[in-house]
């Protein structure tokens, strides 16, 4: 796995009970899953020399994020090497402007975006959507960086002359009256075989991921299963192998694909101890074309709540005190260290009650973070 | 963690969320638990030199057996390591002499014991106990090995032949006739906290645990009560910190104590999916002073057969026959060369039926031990 951060180290963690090898691509030593792995190469993913020293000990190649360049990943393949996702998927996760056109072919629904080259392509689109809009990097973003919500043509204007100087390219979105966000995790193999996770509900504040709420509740059973359809057929459409997160909109129209990630990913982190597979395996099966594992759930509900950084950096001493507070939730650190909003770990509360296990799982985390219960 | 086989393999993985510093000490770099564990080092648990410069990097110094010889584990406390279980509470795990004396002290009821330094002491102990009787390696046994059932007094005389030149100690035991195998897990941390998981039924066959039904099937409440009281009793009685498994057998005259572990052991595996802490984030729990978790059920059942080595050493491609003919069962593999009747991983499986996991599980496991789904 290329990419050392939270996902890997968790992906590592699955790998130990299927008996296979796995190693990360780490640029430091003290990375997080470079912290736990026995199979740790030190190198840069924008490299490609380290990238084929790399891969040239590995049957299939994986990633924990989106970022290494297209012309790597082909030459990986060129090297001989299985890249999972291949170049082709993963596109679609590297460009959102790809990934918008792509979906449009797909016939999957998404919120209107248009090109947003200079101040005029904005006002023309806001005249058709209205104000607000969304102002997006169409590469490299993500937990809200990249993504600049503008109330009217001075905010936007401002975006623009910051952004386009530094050649990021951008794309404008209108900017969604959505009732709630969900997600649908899927897999895929190589061999075309899918699986889909229950619908999700997510949570977000300034942009960043805070809860997961498993499964969403309340969510209609017909809904569910469009969006378990729609993610489906988005990983065939795409053709990923691996995890798929589809973060969607749920709105009066219909639900809305926000983005894609073709990874274990946020939403899916409650599957560790709520489902039968956890996303974590359930990607390592895929990628080696393994049959995937049962998605169902492991419980009624299940409730994830990310740990985010606070101002104290010892997260230990705190984590004795959420431990006897409340024996029954499960606590994940990443061991990176604390920089305020970072998110350094997360708490998982499963079990019949979803009000309740929100409660929990919020408490515990937002201890972990700032030392109260209530923050 | 001094030790690198399964049991440290799956704690490495278990210390992984808790976001501590976890290294295990391995006689070589392909071991189990080196395969998969960042903070690895090489060395004999045999040499005070490999322990001390093993020791020197750890706050907690544990273990995943208990050969390691008490000189030495008093050495390391001399050396200012925390050693849990420290050495006055291994001495029970490592000389069943001692433990029943021990056990005694306690009130805890045990088969009938005693000395066996020649033919005439066993055959004085089955004039009063009736044959067969079993005599034991009074330490290093394990998995039925070290162990001997004897039918009459010729085959005790060969044993005995054969131990006694090589300095092997036996004590001479009852044949308990029991209706079946308990095991209670419990955990201690040095605070004296005590979680006691829920008892298990086990099955043995040629002396090695086959399979484990948590909870055990139809146990009387009060009998499960009796069992945890009796785990905790013995985990203060003898001062353990960390896990301590009690392997007891149910027979008309009560529960005897069989044998005793000091760590995460052959019959907690199933806590790995089927609580809602494992045995080994509760062994490290303990071990680290830190609060215990929920030893709780995280399903109504759960089902744990071993893998026991077959002829084939492919095991992989047996796993995706495994994987695909049951998505839903929970393979760990062990990364162990397969030799016959060696443990090489094992299979579990949670739900509401306690027969159809027993069936789930064990066609699972006889396919990857033998390529066939019954054996």
């Amino acid at each position: 796995m290329v990419g050392a951060g939270q996902l890997a180290r968790m992906t590592a963690q699955a790998a130990v009970g299927l008996g296979i090898g796995f190693r990360v691509l780490a640029a430091a030593a003290g990375e997080s899953a470079a912290q736990v792995c026995a199979g740790t190469q030190i190198g840069d993913y924008r490299s490609l020399d380290d990238l084929l020293a790399f891969g040239g000990g590995c049957d299939v190649v994986t990633f924990d994020h989106e970022h290494v360049p297209r012309p790597h990943l082909e030459a990986l393949e060129r090297a001989g090497r299985s890249v999972r996702p291949g170049p082709d998927a993963l596109r679609y996760a590297q460009d959102k402007r790809a990934m918008r056109a792509r979906l449009a072919g797909l016939d999957v629904a998404c919120p209107r975006s248009g090109p947003a080259a200079g101040p005029g392509d904005v006002a023309g689109f806001a005249a058709g959507s209205g104000w607000p809009v969304v102002l997006k990097a169409v590469s490299g973003g993500y937990d809200g960086k990249g993504v600049w919500v503008c109330d009217g043509p001075d905010q936007a204007a401002e975006v623009l002359a910051r952004a386009l100087p530094r050649g990021i390219d951008l794309i404008v979105e209108e900017h969604v009256a959505f009732e709630r966000e969900l997600a649908v995790l899927v897999a895929r193999s190589p061999s075309g075989q899918g699986a889909a996770y229950p619908v999700v509900q997510t949570v977000q504040r300034d942009g960043v991921c805070r809860e997961v709420l498993a499964p969403a509740p309340g969510l209609a059973a017909a809904t569910a299963v469009t969006a378990q359809r729609l993610g489906l057929a988005v990983a065939a459409g795409v053709g990923v192998t691996g995890m798929l997160a589809v973060e969607l909109f749920q709105t009066p129209r219909g639900l809305l694909v926000n983005e894609l990630a073709m990874r274990p990913h946020n939403s899916g982190h409650w599957t560790i101890e709520g489902a039968r597979t956890s996303q974590f395996e359930q990607h390592l099966r895929a990628v080696l074309d393994l049959p995937l594992g049962s998605p169902a759930l492991a419980a009624p509900h299940a409730v994830m709540v990310n740990v985010l950084g606070g101002d104290d950096p010892d997260l230990h001493a705190r984590l004795v005190h959420v431990m006897a507070a409340d024996p029954g939730v499960k606590v994940h650190l990443y061991g990176k260290a604390v920089r305020p909003g970072r998110k350094v770990g997360h708490v998982t509360a499963v079990g019949d009650d979803v009000e309740e296990l929100r409660d929990r799982a919020g408490r515990a985390a937002c201890y972990l973070s700032h030392g109260t219960e209530r923050g």
